[in-house]
This record gives C-alpha cells, structure tokens and sequence, in this order.
C-alpha cells in the first residue's frame, strides 16, 4: 500500500476499496502511517466524500482497531443513546434512568464538551463524587446489576477514532458526513448495544445547520447500524435555541432532576419522552408505541424514574441530592431593553458565553467551574414587557456576570409580531 | 494566528492575508507548525487554487525563509534558465556555455531527476569528477571567473521549500499550479540572476499535459518574477517525444557535447538557439533578435561555445572528455516489426524505460547508472521499413536490455499515413 496513491485517487474523486481503507486506519493506529499523510486524505474526504461501501469499510476498520463489548455474552440487550450536540442538551440523564426504570438496560459511554456545545460527562461529574471512569468489566456489570451506566469512552475501544478525531479537530477535517458518521457508529458499536437512537441536532446552536445535511447524515449512520446488526432510529430535533432553560453542568443536572420528577420544562420533557417510546419500541421488550408512552409516563410520575437516577448515581459514587450541587457566586438578572415577542433565542451565542464563564473549555486542557451558566427564564414565542428577566447569568465573580450580560441580551431578538411556530422534531429516519 | 482557522478558511474558498500566509511559512520553517496541519492546507489549496496575491505573498515568503544570492554585489548581471522536467531534456548543459560564450554569466541552481524525467544534476555527474556541490561564495565566484556555474541547490536557499515540496511529495499535492510557480520562482528569485528562461515543458512526458495549464503556469510564474524585479520569459514546447536522440546521463552529456559543436539534433539545436536569444536579449548586452542569432551561430561555429564547455567542466573538477564517459556493458538494438511512419514516439514510456535501465531513481535513495538509458534512433514522422532500428537500449546487463527492448518498441506507434507534424516551440509567454 502506498499512502500517496490512495491520497491522490480519493483526491481525483475514485473509490478506495474495502481493504485498502481497512489497511490504512490500521497502519494508521499502529503509528505506521504519518499524521501528514492521514491529514491529506482527510481533506481530501471533505471535498469528495466517501461511497456508502468506503463509510461501511471505515466504520468497520475503526471497530477492528480496538476491543469491543460484548453486552450479549452477559445476556444483556442494551440500548444506547447519541446526540450530535447541542446547548442546554441533558437528555441522555434524564432519558437513562427513564428507560432503565422500564426493565430496558442502558449502557452509554460518553464525550466531553466541544466547543460551544456541553458534554454529557461533564454534566455528571458536576455531581459530587460521581465517577466517569470505568473498566470495561465494570461497565458491564454495573448494566447487569443497576440497570444504567454512563461513562467515559475507555482508550481500549476504538482507539482509531481518538487519533482521527484529534487529528481532524485541527485540520479543518470535522465536518463532513461520512467522517462523523463513521466517528459516532464506530464507537457505539464497539460499545456493544443492542439499539440506538441517534439524536441528530439541527440550527444555529448545532454542527448540523440544515434538515438535508442532518437527515443525510441520518441515512449513513442508519445503515451503519444495520451492516453492524444494531437496529438504529434517528431523530432530527431544533437546536435553534438552547433545549430547556439551563445551560451549564451542575444547572442543567438540577433541570434534568427537576424533569425526572415530573416538572421540568416542556421542551425536554417532550424529547425525552418520545426518545424512550423510541427505544422501548427497539428493545427486546418490543413495545407498542402505546404501551411504550404508558410505561414512560408511568415511571416518571410514580416516582421510579427518579428512584432509579438515585440508584444510578449512588452506584458510581456520586451524591444524588442536588442540594449538594456547586452553586455560582454570583447571579446576575438579564432584563429587556424593549417589549415584543421573542422571536429568536441564539443557542449558539448562549453556549459561547456558558464557556466563557467556565462551563466549557475554550482550549483541550482548560479546568471546567461546574456552577457557572446561563439560565434563560424566556425563550422563543414568550412575550416580555420592557425590565423583564430574560435570563439569570451563573458567574464567579461579578465582573465576570456583568460581561457577559449584554451577550446573553443579544443572544434575544425581541420584535413585535409573535415568530411562526417551529416544531421541536423536525423528523425522524427509521 | 490559529492554523486551523487559515485552513477552513481556505477549505471554505476565502483568500487568506499576505501577512497570514509569511507567517505561517516562516513558523512551518522554524518547525512551529506541524507537517499535519500543512498538508491540510495544501490539499485545500490543490481544491481551492490561490489567488495572485496569495501566490506572491507565498513566494515571497519562501524567499524570506533563507538566504539570498545577490550577484548583482559582485557587478553581475547573470542569466538562468528552469525546465519544468522532461525526457532527454539536456538544454542546460548546451545553452549554458552557448549564452556564456556569447558573454552573459549563466548563473543556475538546478535539482535532479524527478520521476521518469531527467535531471540536470545527475546529468552532470556522469561527467567523471564534476562536482555540484559548492558554496554560495564559490558559486559567485565561479558565474564571476568562468562565466557558467550550474550547481546543486544550497540548503540555506528557501528551506521553505525543501521542507514543502517533500511534503507535497508524499501528500499527492504537488500538481497544483500556484504551489509548482511559487516553487519554481522562489528558488530562482533567490539564486539572484537578473533574467530567467521558463521552459515549461508540455505533453505526455511532461508534467503539464496540456497547452491551457502551460500557459496559466506561465502566467503565474512571470507574474512573480516581474514582482521580484526578475526579466522572466516562458516557452512552452513540444514534450510529446523525448527531445533529441538520448535519454540517460552519459548518453544525453555526450549529445550535449555533439550540440555544443554544432552537430547535435536538429530540435535540440533549435530549442537552444531560441531560448539562447531569448536570454541574449533579456540580458545586460540587451541584444536585438537579428544580433543574438548571430551571435549564437557564431559561437556553434567557431568552437566558442564548446570551449567554454570545456572551461566549465574543468572549473568544476569534471573531465570534458567524452571519451571518459561512462559506457553501458550491453548495448542491444530495438527493431521494427512493421513498415509505416512514426505518428508517436511515448516521452513518458521511454523515460519510466530509461528509470528502470538505472538512469533514474524509483525511490529517492536509489543510485543511478550513469551509463544506461535508451537511444531514440527513430523519431516522429521518420518512416521506417521492417527490421530497421527504431532506437538502441543501453544496459547493464543482457536480462535487462532484453526486458527493455518491448517496452522502447510499445512506445513507438507506426502507421502507414504520417503524422500531422508538430511545432516544438507550442507558444511563448513573454
């Protein structure tokens, strides 16, 4: 195999067979390949795609690079959760404890932050004492025996993917389809469950800016799962504005609570519960859609969903009273400057000014303050009259809120006339 | 300046600052950015292109990386001359002492073979003791005392460069039209000659297949040495066929030589006459056409031109004998096995042959054979009967001449009608 010919073919728009891709990501992981090179081709990707049988040959490739779990070997058929990211998304904390408290395990290994968009991990670790990191063996039986975990990717899985995705992080490599598609599918693969659902996000607040891209990727990630015998349903959901009202870690785990007890805003609760009739459908249980919303309706008012969070967090060591979450310094009050209708939330303006307040990384090895974020009290349709709280800024210390008041203001456009309706669910590929 | 933004930036077809662009060839010089990075850019730019100003800001950069020849200090206005690379291309070596015996100091860094074309260096060293590595001192020195110097680039000229093209080399992005000119141009403004002859080779056997890139190429290339203060004229000619008979070190020297007294192959003579006038009337002399061809017949006539072969050679440390060339063991004739006319002689399939005899390297570590290479006998529109020899292979062995001789004939095509003839000079960008 000589690297610069596969470089110069994938650039003049030819397939690269199967086995040449498989060949490659394994030289590649095995450090045989330079970074230089990897580079290339990788750019070369992002202009001329790959067929579905070069995504397929990827994805496997990158499965075969590391170890992969086999849940069934413990006669467990899990489900698994992804979301492509987004502000304000704590869905996977509040969906987890849903499905395993109606008897379908849930078994996830997550990612961090990037960019102006929170991580799951860095939610739960807001949670004092909660543990991320997990062996393999412990992961599984804690499915076995809990019914839910959620931790970190482990290095062993996979591993091809950590060196691609650092690498395509700073070559302008991101962004393209089959690239993400074989990313995602890869490691939930290799993470051994049984069904997926795969949150796609779309707007301004997310990677994906438009439906056609999304359900695009949607197609490739589908049939991804199938080739691997996962059955697989994605949703396309808004990411326009943040989901919910809280946007930082230890505020969006007291939102994510609030949700599990029956009482959290409607725009959550609305795609967690269509998320797990999803995935009850999916499961070994097989249930009707009916049946399915009876069972999730059920658990979160009688209090089993939340018992179940409790049980969850307990067993990887955290502290499930949100009394005990960090609280900012400082709160801040966001008014308007004028009266209307709010016609558009920015979610990515808002996601930015929750880092700059410490609730994410600007750089890979900056330390994240769990307290801090932006709660935004209004969002899309809501009518405010002129001095009206838009928003409560979580900061350190006051400097830091008053700068980032007027951000968060802007990230509001308030006009006279009520904005058209856009549904929460913008599709779904099954 | 965050590489990765210049790189999307360029994915995305922006036009990045002059000032981004010296400082991130400058850093990529001092190693402060990574090869990875690099090789994403330049695979962007091979989609994207790069505008005039960022070409010029990109040689100019490379310029800026190194050291710089100023032969003008010396009182020196020399002349140079660039080939983009064909098969039996061994203009240098003849107009050289031609343009130098006709007194206009011929000043020229040159590299080797590359592929299956020649190069000039590895050329000049089957000459026995002709040494190209030199000093810049003693490069000055030499173009100043004997009026011809043609040495092996420097390493402190543009390092930019070499660390560049090497990895272009390895990334399939070294056909893109304003990375080929900045290469070019930028090792040329550093050498220091006030003029310089492009010769930008088209056709099967030359890098540029086609007459519409050629131009743009040479567009480019006069665009940058107008801007660097450089007299810069460009011939686009015929590569279709190699140019002359041989094709392989020694082989081609001594055909140098035969031109040098005035019995070489009529379309050497004629491409060295022309590009000998052209450089004649860029240069200080300032020579009218009508005069510069006089003086170039001259000079072939009386024996001034390869006189200063002779003095050149010597000055180097070579021996100009030609009876001191190096000679194949085997020598083995290729005959035809029809009658007709020669309608295509394959540039490209004789010099991968002459590679494979040992002329030129399939891999950069490889040494060459100086003696072996191919003999074109036979050229385009010569007819030719059954059992005539179409050209002579040179080798080292019996095994590997016999190998060659299908390959030489498949790259001779003979048809009864002859062919449309073919102008050498394919036009002229000045």
């Amino acid at each position: 195999m000589r690297v610069v010919d596969l470089i110069e073919r994938k650039r003049d728009g030819k397939e690269l067979a199967g086995g040449e891709i498989r060949d490659l990501v394994l030289a590649y992981t095995r450090s045989e390949v330079p970074d230089y090179q990897m580079s290339a081709l990788l750019m070369a990707i992002f202009f001329k795609g790959m067929s579905e049988s070069e995504t397929v040959a990827l994805t496997e490739a990158m499965v075969e690079s590391g170890e992969v779990i086999d849940l069934s070997l413990r006669g467990i058929s899990a489900v698994d959760k992804h979301s492509t990211g987004g502000v304000g998304d704590k869905v996977s904390i509040v969906l987890g404890p849903i499905v395993a408290a109606c008897g379908v395990p849930f078994a996830k290994m997550s990612g961090r932050g990037l960019g102006h968009t929170g991580g799951t991990l860095d939610k739960l670790e807001s949670i004092p004492g909660f543990c991320i990191e997990m062996t393999e063996e412990n992961f599984v039986r804690q499915v076995a025996d809990t019914g839910i975990a959620i931790i970190s990717q482990t290095p062993s899985l996979v591993p091809a993917d950590a060196r691609l995705y650092g690498l395509r992080d700073v070559t302008g490599t991101v962004n393209e389809t089959s690239l993400i598609a074989a990313s995602i599918m890869s490691k939930k693969i290799a993470a051994g469950a049984a069904a997926i659902l795969l949150d796609i996000k779309v707007g301004s607040g997310a990677f994906m800016r438009n439906v056609v891209d999304a359900r695009s990727l949607a197609e490739v990630m589908k049939n991804l799962g199938k080739r691997a015998g996962c059955e697989v349903v994605c949703e396309l959901t808004d990411m326009d504005q943040p989901l919910g009202y809280a946007v930082g870690n230890s505020l969006e785990v007291r939102e994510a609570v609030e949700t599990l007890r029956g009482s959290g805003p409607s725009d959550l609760t609305e795609i967690v519960t269509e998320s797990a009739v999803h995935l009850l459908g999916l499961s070994s249980l097989n249930l009707k859609e009916a049946e399915a919303r009876e069972c999730v309706e059920k658990v979160l008012r009688n209090g089993d969903a939340y018992a179940m969070y409790e049980k969850w967090v307990l067993a990887q060591g955290g502290d499930p009273n949100t009394d005990r979450l960090p609280k900012a310094e400082i709160t801040k009050e966001v008014t308007t400057l004028c009266s209307g209708y709010v016609v558009h939330l920015d979610a990515k303006k808002i996601g930015m000014e929750a880092v700059r307040l410490g609730a994410g990384r600007a750089k890979k090895q900056d330390t994240i303050d769990h307290s801090t974020g932006v709660v935004c009290v209004c969002k899309r349709a809501d009518f405010v009259n002129k001095g009206d709280v838009l928003a409560i800024v979580h900061a350190r210390t006051v400097d830091q809120a008053n700068q980032a008041i007027n951000a968060v203001r802007s990230a509001y456009e308030i006009d006279r006339d009520p904005p058209n309706s856009v549904p929460l669910s913008l599709g779904r590929v099954v």
